[in-house]
Formats: structure tokens, C-alpha cells, sequence
């Protein structure tokens, strides 16, 4: 019997990709999409790529946590109330914000403002299934990880497990879907067209997410935008290690259905609109660097999303991400 | 009176760029245009933009060393001996190859193989004007920097002169053109479209040139081809200082016409089609950050070809370059 | 039991779609891919989006021909004698080339030159399902029809079909793909980034092949090159007609699963990837127009070959196509 | 002595491409530049590549009208009561707006609605120098050309002039720049990227400002948005005439500076940030084909209202505009 799903802010990038995927999927049903500005509207009017024929609808909780479970595609902030009305209605989450991906309320409200929902906050299991697999099994309210934080973690947790990470540069590269839906001068075609820019430097909110996971190693993470689409690349600089590199990371991925550890750079291109994320490791002079790529709103986020709730379904965790 | 210019390998896109400026500067004449397989073809059939009617020849040194000067768009390896017939005619020259850059030839030759023409080496000056302009203006044989040089030298140099510089990573994007006109897969639009590659990761030909004019601070540097046609951009990743970072960097570009210091984080097309190269540092909790964004075809290679050309005929050093 | 299909030709753009839909096919199998010039590597290193971990070998009738059928991906010309070949030892043969799509030998040898196989002429039929699904349904030798013939028949049939077809311009645009992998300058980055040119104006070979199918009558049909990657529209101007337009096309499509009659203009996004072909009809005041948009290398070459073989096996004729 | 000139709507991208243009002519100098919401900011800060210094200010008629001309880069409708006031004290305009390009009252507010300075149409000219050379240097208030009609009308002017224009089809494509500055969906990196999209079918207000340019003859005008900044091209589809078609665009554009006549089907990066427009002309079996490309926001507007003005102060008409 087929769990039903809801998706929470469909009208989104991320939001159409998780109910284009639920759409599809083997196991699952897609039961309710709903949407603010764009209610009343249906999906496939407004993301004719979900072929989804559902009208989006003003989100109601007496009406749409009759659900076994919702992805929530809100904005920080304004997620955490949402999230509280579905956990108490018995509704299990997977949170596409921030709001539950940082343990450390004291650190989450240092970034993003007073949080909205404390208490669920010892509850949230951070979503990164090649991490915390048995723990996002087992949870009600997942929290999704963020697109850079999803290949930054990829590529240095093999590092980091074994206390060999330090001295760690991130140079990133996002395709402007990652800055969301919402029209802005910053993404006109004009301005992102033939360019890229550097943005938040020192400053992106992604980073507490990042060192979280990794240990508490700190890290210089800077964001670049670039004209592209979705897809996303990081460039990760890191003090070269006296170890057996090839082997940490045969041993952390060897067996995980959706990393890839490749000999070339990879591109961007390759992951497209799929839940892979593609690695690859280069001992050079000066530095060991290792390069990992995603689709931010794929693995990034929505494919990713639906990899968490087989998980906690039961289901075979790449049941409907066949690329 | 015009000093009579030629440019051979003008049906690449850095001489069409060279051949472009040379064709409207007030007061050089563009006299010839060489090129190989294009040979017989107007360069405005093969460049519209350039607006240049010349009709492309193969080149003959006997016909063509006619000149007071030539921009010799070869490249590396082709370019010695070549430029070698040249000077022994008198002709004074800028090399847009790598050809001249490394004053070390066991340097040049591990990166490049054998030199052509290595007796020259003693004479050439490394034409980036804002460190070397007396010793350009005095030069027979200027050797043009690379396009990423030019950005990271210029991004890292206020630091380097004061002995500052230290634990240098360099991640670099850079537009297609910069690979060349000639066709390979690597360029082809599919393959470009929509994504960013890494390439030459730990090996590209540049470091050493880069490490040069930073006084032997050792790089890691890594390029990105991103889908743009032209266009530049350096992220420096370096230790922070105990110093005014800012008065460092007024006291060498203020005067500078063709270096903009500014405060935000600079996007390739404030610079498109320019020959200014912007520059914007930022201190965050562990790295200094530096970046620079140029036009690899115009500061990055040909406008500045150009500005090295006014300075080598006592010439205002920004005649014909006005964006 | 499974079909065993092979692709000849499969590390080019259009064999390699064919390969990945084949891959993960339901029904049948992928028994071989074969190439030339890149026999020897696995077709998922040069395309990795395929996910194909087959390894490319020189094509050999003795070796390869022991399958039910093969889709054949090569230029016009080569393949005729190939298909010959596979004929002769009984394998059913989809030809992505045009060798066997129109009837007509000379007005075939007028656009393309002597052919190759012209006793098989007889036994094609013209692999468009809209059109011809019966036919397809019980082939041996299928002509899976042009990129531009199949967004341009699917554009105008239904108002062919019942003679209200005249005096048609048909203004056609394309991503990059549609012209293959070879490199050239025409479809270097540079060259077609930031541009849109007009090509064989008056006198592109996929004209004979839509007046073929809309019944002879004559179209004035002209290409345009646009920057994209994959993804085809055509905007075809007619006289307008005394008749209930919108009944035609709902007659016509109503019951076709791949072909979605919409009202707004439909772009290229919105059928990315995707066997879908896009249709809009618009009355305006001295024309009609129909705009039809295609993916060029999936409804306009590979899907679409899938769903004929579909046809041909008596497979569900969406198979293996789901978005 | 210089000539003072302002631009009003500096902000957008016409002003500022006009403002640029301005600021480095030989002849006229940059007095004012204004803004609505970036009064305050420094043109180069939000253009940087223009490099103009000047502050935006609010446009105030007390202030602004110290000047010989303005370039009014207002929206339609809100143009026609600033260039009254404009007028009132003797300050020449061009304006960029549609408001005084239609001469028929009725026609314009069909399109438009009603007209805020219907006293003032009969002074106005039509702003295209190719067609109106005479009238423009006498004018007071000169109309600038929309950037389609500035295309089309060039494209087919010399067969309209001769009464030799008949049954026309123009296929319109356009960069993003086209549709303005202000954000929106529909300029969405994401919406744009990789996909072109006909609009405003059989309903662009272009359609009768060519019609009126082009003698009255009726057109089918359908523009599509195209993945490009800037640029435009339009593909004339028109009846063949029984004349020597070359001769005609050699009698009417031999002698222009701006309207190149070539061989080959041009494409919009030919002609990129130049005040050019190139034409080229094609025989087919059933149908004349006339192609035209531009920059829009050169030749379609900024650059070609610095022509109007040179024209209008007796300054050589190509100063200032040099590729």
C-alpha cells in the first residue's frame, strides 16, 4: 500500500522536482501540492517538465496532513512553525530548510535569526543517507541538507572520519536555480548571462552546516554563481595527508549506490538531473584537492529528499531515482 | 608619423583581437595580417567584429618583417623562431606565446620542451606593465603574459612585493576562448553548455610563470572552463597578514588606469571587453581572499599587447584602448 | 524474454540516447554498441550521463549481427550498406539516417547523392507513429524520421490531411546537438554562444522529407542555429483556413500519448529530454501559425526510435519512455 | 562647444548603453543622468560597464532641463508627459519610447491606450536615419525606432519603396536586454537558459510602427526570446519579385555607413555592441528570404538615437559610434 506524500511549496524549484519524482514513484503517492502565490494553478501549468496534473493549494493543515509523511519546500524560518503543526499531527517530515540541519540552536540563531520550533530541534536527523543512514531510518522529522553542504561533506567526510582534514578551502560553483524561484536582478538572464561572481564571501550560511559535519574543522567556503541552470561543483583545497587517500574513500563510498569516485575532474554536466554525486581526488605539489559534483536540486535537495523517505519508509533506497 | 605594425596568426582570436585595436589605435597602422589555413581569406569574413578588410597572407619574412613592429599570436613553441627571424630583421616584437615569459630556460623547457630560440631569453622583458613598465618601454622583445597570470600576478602581487604572500591556492574560471579557435571536443558547445569543468588539475603550464613574478612563492592552481566566451576570474585563497591589506594594494594600483580596486566581489562582465583588470580583497576568519576578473582576450592577452606596444613607442600608454 | 537490440554508432549524440534508453529499457536488451573511432572505451566514460558500462567495439557484421534488432546511428550514406547487411542475416533495423526515408529514389539521389541500398526503398516505412503506426507496427526496416521533419509533420499533418494545407513557411530553430558531435568551428562555443544564424538557407535536406509527408505540398523550410544544447522548435505560418482548427488537432492528437496540444506558446524546456512533442495553434490576423516543440535527439531522433521498436516488438508503445 | 546632453532612465539598459555612448563622444557632453528607484547610486555602480561616474538623480524639470537635448529611456506612456515638459523649454528629445512613433492618433491608442501628448505627435519624426535622414536633422523631437522595427523596416524597406513588398512573414528572435531591466519570471536565468519561446503571437505593438514604416503593407509579426543578452535577428519571409532584388538594397544602402549588405545568412554576434546592421538576401524556390540583425540595444536603440542626434546638431552622424 502506497504511502501518500504531500510536498509543501511545489511552486519552487525544489518543490517541483520532489513532486515530479513523487509523481513517478513506484512506492509512493503524491497526494496533496501546495503553494502560496501560485494556488489554484496546476503544476504542470507552471513546471511543464513534472507532466504533474495536480492543483496547487493554499496550504491547510486540517486539510493536508491527512499525509503519511510531507517534504516542506519553505523558506528558513518560515519552515519551522510548519514543520511543528505536522510532527504534532503525526505527520513525519523531510525539511528542505535550514531550520533543523544545525544541532547548536545557540549557532543556528546566529545565522539565521530566533528559531521557531526549539524544541523539535533535538528530534531532526541531518538527511545525508551516506552519513546517517540508520538514523534518518528511524526519524519523524528529517532535515534535509543543503545543496553546497550535501558535495562539500561528500568530499572531505572520508578525510574528516579519520581526523586527517585540515586547512580546508571550498571554492564552489552554483547554477542560479540554487538561488531559488523568485525573480531578483541578481537572476536575470542579463546579469547571470556570460559572467560569474562571487557572492557571500566569508559569509554563506551553508558554512556552520558544513564544519557541523565535519568534525568541527573550520572551513573557508566561498560561493560562485555561474551561468548555469542547476549544477553544482566544489572545489575542495586541503593539506595533503600522509595516508592512503584512494583507500578512504574506496572504503566510505565502495558500496553506496549514488557516489561515484572517478579518475577525471568531473563536470557538472554529468550528474544532471540525477542523484549522483561524482568525486574525484588529485594529489598535487602543494595540496591535495578533491573536486565533487551534484545537481543542487537533485541530490542537492529533492532526489536526495526522496532518498531520505524510502529510507524511512523501508523502502530500497533508490526506489524511483533511476536516472 | 605611424609605426607600421603586423600581426601574424591574425585568424586566432587573440591576434583578430590584436589586429582589431590595432586597425582604429590612432596612431599605429596596421600593415599586415598573417595566418595559415586562412591564408587568401579577408579577416572580416573570418572575424566580422574585427571590421579589419585586410586580406589574411601566409606569412613570408621577407615580405613582412616590412615593420617597426609585430604581435606574433603563435603558439608556444611555434613562436621562437619565428620571433627570432624577426628581431634579427630589427623588428621589434610582442610575443603572445609562453615562449619569453620564463627567464629560466631549464623551467621552460621541463613545461614546454625544447626552446627554439634560447639565445633570446636574456633579452626579453615579462610585458605586464603595472610591475615592469620602465623595462618595457626600453624593450626589443616583450614577452606577453599569459591570461591567468595576468590576473593572479596582478590579484596577488601587493603582497608578494612585501614578502607577505604565503600558502597561495588559486582557483580560476575562465571563458572558451581561451583554449583557442580551433575546433576539438573539449570546445564544442554540447560539451560546454551548462556545466564547469576542472582541467590540468596540479599541471597547468601557467604556474610557473605565475610563481615567477610572485618572487618564487609556490601556487597551487587550478583552472575551470566555464560556458562563457570570454572572460576571466581569479579566487585567491591566501594566509592572512597582520598589515593594512588596503594601503597595500592603493599604494600599487592607485595610479593605475587599467586597475580597478573595489569593494564587492567582481563579475567577468564588469570587464568584458575592456582592458581593465578588477580587483576586490576580502578578510574573512582564516583566508584572505583576493580576486581579479579580466577579459582573457583583451588585459589578458591582446589589449594588453597593445598597451605594451604604446609603451614600447613612448605612446600614451592607454592610446586606443578606451572601452 | 528480452529483445536484444544493438546500437551501431553509439558514441555519437544520437546513439548514445538510443543506448540509455535501451540500458534501462524494461523489455529489451542492450546487446551491443559499437563505434569507430572510439571503439575501446565504455560508452559511459564518453557519455556518463548514459550510465552505460558497455564497452564500444568496432563494428563486425560477423560479431554483432545476433541480435532482433539494431538501431543504426550513422551519417546518411554510410549507413545504407550497413542496414543491407543486417537485413540480409534477418535483424529488424530503426535507421536514424535518412537513407530510407523518402520513397522516391531520385528525388533521395537529388539531395544526397547515389544510394547505397536502393532495393530496400521499397520495404521502409517512415518511422513517425502519429502517422504511420500500423506500418511501423509490422516492419522490418524502420526510417526514423529527421529532427526537423518530425516537429514539422506534427506541426501540419492534420491540416494536410484534410487539404487545407498552403503556402507554408516554416521557420525552424535548433540546439547545437542537432549537427552532431564531430567538432567544427560552426559549432565551437564560441562561435555559437550569444548568437542565432540562419544555415542552408533555401536548401536543407529535410525539406523533401516534410513535403513527403504532408502530402507534396511545398514548404519553404529554413534553419536557425540557436545556443542551446538539445531541444528544437518550428514556427510554421500557413494561409488560415475556413475550418474548426482546434477539431482537426483534437482529432488528429486526442489520442496520442506523446503529442500535447496546449494553448500558450510552448518553448523548448518544456519537453526537455522527454519523448513529447508540443503543439500551439494560433489565429492571427493574416496567418495561422503553428508552433511544435521537440527534444531533437529524443522525440526527434532517439526516444522516438524506442517507441518505434516498441512498436515493432508489440511492446506497450511508451515503454521505457516515462519523463 | 559641446553640446549638453541628459538622459532621463539612465538606469535601465537603453539609458545606460546611451549614457556610455555619451560620455566617450568626441563632441557631446554627458550633462545629467537620472533614475527613479537608484536615484543616489552611481551609474557605474550598477552599470559598471559604462564608466560613468555621474550620480542618478530624480528626474526634476527645474533642474534637468539646463540641457540642449535629452534621451528619454522612459516606458511607453509614461514618456509622452516628459518629453512635453521637455519641450516646453526648448530642449530637443529622443525619445526612446513608443509614445510619438505612430503617426495616427487612433492607432496609437488602439495599441497603447490614450495618448498623454497629442499635440506633440505631429512634430515628431520618425527616427530612422536610413529612411528620414532630412527630417531628422531638421527635428525637434525625433522618435526613436522600436528595436524589431528598426530591423524589419530595414530589412524590407527597399522592396516597400518600390511597391514590390507583398505577403509578409517576419520570424522575429530577440535577446533578453529586449524586455528590460526590471525582474521578472519571464527573465529568469532558469526560465530562459537552454529554450526559446515564442510571445505575444499575432499581438506584438511593433506590428503597426513596421506596417506604418513599411507603406501600410500588412505583416505577420511573431518574436521569440532567445537565450542571448543582446541581439537580435529577424528572418523576412516575403513574396518573390520579378526585379534585380540586389540591385535595389545596393541603390538603397550602398551609401550607408551602418547597413552592411553581405553574402551569407549574418548572425546577431556579427554585429554585437555596434551601431551596424547587416542584411542579407536569398532566392528561394517559393519564397524571397531577407534576414537583418542588430544589436537591440545598439542599433535598435541607444546607438541609433546617438546617430539621430548627430544628425540633429550637424555633428558627423557616425561620431561617437565606432565599433
Amino acid at each position: 500500500m502506497a504511502e501518500r506524500i504531500a510536498v509543501l511549496g511545489a511552486a519552487g524549484y525544489a518543490g517541483a522536482v520532489a513532486a515530479r519524482l513523487l509523481h513517478r514513484h513506484p512506492r509512493f503517492e503524491l497526494a496533496h501540492v501546495t503553494a502560496r502565490s501560485d494556488a489554484g494553478a496546476r503544476l504542470d501549468a507552471i513546471h511543464p517538465r513534472t507532466r504533474v496534473p495536480l492543483v496547487l493549494e493554499a496550504y491547510d493543515p486540517d486539510r493536508h496532513a491527512d499525509v503519511d509523511a510531507a517534504v516542506v519546500a519553505y523558506p528558513h524560518g518560515a519552515s519551522a512553525p510548519v514543520v511543528a503543526q505536522l510532527r504534532e499531527r503525526g505527520v513525519r517530515v523531510v525539511d528542505l530548510s535550514a531550520d533543523f540541519r544545525l544541532h547548536d540552536r545557540p549557532t543556528y540563531e546566529a545565522w539565521y535569526g530566533e528559531h521557531g520550533a526549539p524544541g523539535l530541534l533535538g528530534d531532526a536527523v541531518y538527511g545525508l543517507p551516506e552519513l546517517h543512514r540508520d538514523a534518518i531510518a528511524g526519524a519523524e522529522l528529517v532535515a534535509n541538507p543543503g545543496c553546497y553542504p550535501t558535495a562539500a561533506i561528500l568530499a572531505l567526510a572520508p578525510l574528516a572520519r579519520v581526523g586527517l582534514l585540515e586547512d580546508v578551502v571550498i571554492d564552489a560553483k552554483s547554477g542560479v536555480s540554487g538561488a531559488g524561484r523568485e525573480p531578483s536582478h541578481g537572476k536575470h538572464f542579463v546579469t547571470v548571462d556570460e559572467t560569474v561572481t562571487p557572492y557571500k564571501v566569508g559569509a554563506h550560511r551553508h558554512t556552520p552546516e558544513i564544519e557541523q559535519e565535519l568534525g568541527g574543522v573550520p572551513v573557508t567556503f566561498t560561493p560562485h554563481l555561474v551561468p548555469v541552470a542547476h549544477g553544482e561543483l566544489v572545489s575542495c583545497y586541503v593539506k595533503d595527508v600522509d595516508a592512503d587517500v584512494s583507500a578512504l574513500y574506496e572504503e566510505a563510498y565502495g558500496d553506496e549506490p549514488w557516489v561515484e569516485v572517478v579518475d577525471g575532474p568531473p563536470g557538472m554536466q554529468e550528474v544532471r538531473e540525477t542523484n549522483y554525486c561524482r568525486i574525484s581526488i588529485h594529489r598535487t605539489p602543494h595540496r591535495l584537492i578533491v573536486f565533487a559534483t551534484i545537481d543542487n536540486l537533485w541530490k542537492g535537495t529533492s532526489s536526495q529528499a526522496i532518498q531520505n523517505l524510502n529510507l524511512m519508509f523501508g523502502v530500497d533506497e533508490s526506489e524511483g531515482l533511476a536516472a
